[in-house]
């Protein structure tokens, strides 16, 4: 790291310590040597904004839950922003209760979270049907402002991490309906910045691409013919709204094989010829963490 | 109407009066001789319920929105709930602010509404930089309650008719930052039920499908393929995760045509080789409200 990086974050992140999100640039931004230095945002946007500032170097976002779908904000922000998608990971989802010290499941009247993640433990308020579900914007912070409260009859879910953050204490983990909740986080750098080492184990390469086509039948079955035909996966494709033109949309699409493989250079080729704008949002690993 | 029917609602909606959803219901299931009877909900898992338990004849929602996408609730309930689309309409967002009578703009210290809606309004806020933006679950929901507390200094962003159900003031109207604001609303009814008569002018012929594929590559492609090479147009593509198979999706599609145009037909029964499961969630009348 040079003496010029010295002042910038490792990365931004959306949430309050103890966000599922910073568990992610935990995962991939830390060495043995060294923790990462983090910056919490509240928003997405903001998460986005510090990276292009030059405060963070990286910025690790949420792309999609395997139960919730895709995050329709990063998908948005990934076209408006100038970033570049550099890494991936994929994280087990946990929830688990929180509440402060002395508080008892059976105490508990009210338990906050993102309604996402209450969507995800309906299970839970069936089996304790005195208890209210609340929707708050945040897991983590919904854990920081009940255990700072410390009205033992109020709760949060939010991972287990998030209650040591806090002081809090876990009344139940895993607590979620289906186990098989995981979440994919990008991490996003300047296009002018050498990307920062990743942690993990390299899993397969990546790329992303966003693209437009013109208001015509049978397009974007010629796009994706590009791929097909050269036997390229397209592993997830995703359509988002196009402000000031109703009713059309941008494609999304990931893609498996590295953006210099040559059957994907040429698919993307041959894409440029079929739409009416392509941009390539990365070429990137997939790393277990 | 049979007498059978005298105790049912014509419809239900996710909302409270005032909504955009009631809006619509009123637009699609008004007559000249009767306005029609409304159930809201609180939830869109009501909104389906309540058709489903026969307390409603049909069930009005959202399914996209041309500034914030797709709403993926309706999407999840269409292929988890037995229902059947029988109609849609596109209605125009327009944005007033509302708050008690004798608020002003610059007497405002707060304003709450539904996240998508505060977003859709931001230049309005950057103007006001004084007033602070809090999210809550619902348009309507928000005039009710700032015209019920009486606090000036609390207003809310909702339809001006919002502010007419609950006795507000409109102090701004059309503060939306883009004018093209288009919300597309869905008519669901049992597939047991004849469908009820639809006001407006038709508008077209529609056909929504959802599919599931083997997790090959090109398998969306082929899919596809059975409708260019039939000239029929894909009007919309959504993809959802696939409950306990982390990465994989549902696709949902809609086409521009009846079910029963021969094309159309005989595309879907291409579909139907192609995929792991196929249902048409409908085949439909756009209304023209």
């Amino acid at each position: 790291m040079s003496t010029n990086d010295d002042h910038r974050f490792d990365a931004s992140y959306q949430g309050a310590p103890g966000a599922f999100s910073e568990d992610a640039a935990l995962a991939l931004l830390g060495t043995a040597a060294r923790a990462p230095r983090l910056l919490p945002c509240r928003r997405f946007e903001e998460v986005f904004d510090e990276v292009r500032a030059g405060r963070a170097r990286a910025g690790v976002v949420p792309i999609e839950n395997t139960l919730a779908g895709s995050v329709v904000a990063t998908y948005d922000l990934l076209a408006a922003r100038e970033l570049v998608i550099v890494g991936e990971t994929v994280r087990h989802i946990r929830h688990a209760l929180v509440a402060p010290r002395g508080a008892t499941v059976d105490g508990l009247r009210v338990v906050h979270s993102h309604p996402v993640a209450l969507a995800q433990c309906e299970g839970f308020f069936r089996r304790h049907p005195s208890i209210e579900a609340v929707a708050v914007f945040d897991t983590a912070g919904a854990v920081e402002q009940v255990v700072g409260e410390g009205d033992v009859a109020h709760g949060a879910i939010a991972s287990a991490r998030a209650a040591r953050v806090y002081g809090g204490e876990v009344l139940e983990d895993g607590i979620q309906d289906d186990p098989e909740n995981y979440t994919r986080f990008l991490v996003v750098t300047r296009p002018d910045d050498a990307p920062p080492p990743l942690a993990g184990e390299p899993a397969g390469e990546r790329t992303s691409v966003v693209f437009t086509v013109a208001n015509a039948p049978g397009k974007l079955y010629e796009c994706l013919g590009h791929f097909a035909r050269r036997g390229v996966d397209l592993s997830k494709i995703e359509s988002r709204p196009m402000r000031g033109r109703p009713f059309e949309y941008a494609f999304y699409i990931d893609l498996s094989g590295a953006a210099a493989d040559p059957a994907v250079a040429a698919a993307l080729d041959e894409l440029r010829v079929s739409t009416l704008s392509v941009r390539v949002l990365g070429g990137y690993t997939r790393f277990a963490t």
